[in-house]
């Protein structure tokens, strides 16, 4: 009993691992399929989203079979809870990265507004911060998690440079304010993305110290 | 045992809707204060946020109890995990209306870009939302959630619109950019609350039916 409950457990990270990789896949490809002008990257996206929802459901039974059957406590109560609501966050990273791939064909069909620099800056900031955040709740690392709720503000202050840079472009040129907009709409998403990570981060803080921090550290979102 | 676990599963209901009704009236007042262009308004939401988020925090270790303590089969179970992503879900509409009320002293410094009728409208639908996705909870009403589902559209259609009636005002006079970008910001956030009245009402659904129609009525998000 011990060890099949230890073995449901186990399978419970590594399929939110899984999870999570493939959330921080799409961001990746969303982004780089505006860059690139590549609609059928974007379509790919598009596609894969059902990948990510298929693995929700699945995490959520999974979570409710071993809340149900294991009647866990303490420790591992925690981590399950934990899963449950890492397993929310993931998934609606994979809809900002639909969002953002949504945004392809319609840029497409205006002059580039800029070059694209920051946003691929901005959303490996992002996926990094995904990818540390999971980490940090299979190690256990509340060192790790701390230095996630930093970097949210260096995501926040490059959205809000951005969003600067591309207001002066709208003021000169009312042309671009289309396709401009759609920039901060992007850069918005992959703010959202990184909300996301913070979230988890302080998901594994709690389930760690079982403190609650979420509205301490970081009261603004 | 019985009747204590009853109880507890009682109160757990009732600080959910504490919290749903401190989140809708911070939505409600967010939104009145950028129509009354009211800054002390504004202030009270930001301060009032502080209450929605320790009753975050209680309901959440309220949930862990009863996770723990009563360890609950089945039906309970159900309610018990939904209640925790609820939870999840009201904080996140408080941020929303925080949201709101910082861009109102901004707003003010510039002239109305168009008069506030459709925004005070978007917010009504939004609040109405919340309040009957609590209301499906409580009475595990299915139908009444399901509605809700459908209701997201006009939502997601009143944005669209003022979005496009602000860019024509933003391509008339380019001094209008920045206050009609922040008005579509506004729609933005009045949208998410909508979303998270969605999120709520999926999880009745799955609450009392027990299957999962997040990835099937309502994809894109």
């Amino acid at each position: 009993m011990e060890r099949h409950r230890e073995q449901e457990l186990q399978e419970l990270r590594q399929r939110l691992l899984w999870m999570g990789s493939l959330a921080e896949r799409a961001v990746h490809n969303a982004v780089r399929s505006l860059v690139e002008g590549d609609t059928k990257l974007a379509e790919s996206v598009m596609e894969e989203e059902a990948a990510i929802n298929s693995l929700q459901i699945e995490i959520d039974e999974r979570v409710l079979r071993l809340l149900a059957l294991q009647q866990p406590m303490a420790v591992d109560l925690r981590m399950i809870t934990a899963a449950m609501k890492i397993n929310a966050d993931l998934e609606r990273i994979g809809d900002q990265a639909v969002n953002i791939a949504q945004c392809v064909s319609f840029l497409l069909q205006y002059p580039q507004v800029k070059p694209y620099i920051d946003i691929p800056r901005m959303s490996e900031l992002a996926e990094g911060m995904v990818k540390d955040a999971l980490d940090s709740f299979v190690k256990r690392d509340v060192d790790l998690a701390k230095q996630i709720l930093l970097r949210d503000e260096t995501v926040d202050q490059l959205r809000d440079q951005l969003f600067r840079e591309l207001i002066t472009y709208m003021m000169e040129r009312p042309s671009v304010i289309l396709p401009a907009f759609q920039l901060t709409l992007v850069t918005r998403n992959l703010e959202r993305v990184a909300d996301h990570a913070t979230n988890i981060a302080e998901d594994v803080i709690y389930m760690v110290l079982g403190q609650d921090i979420r509205h301490h550290a970081s009261d603004k979102r």
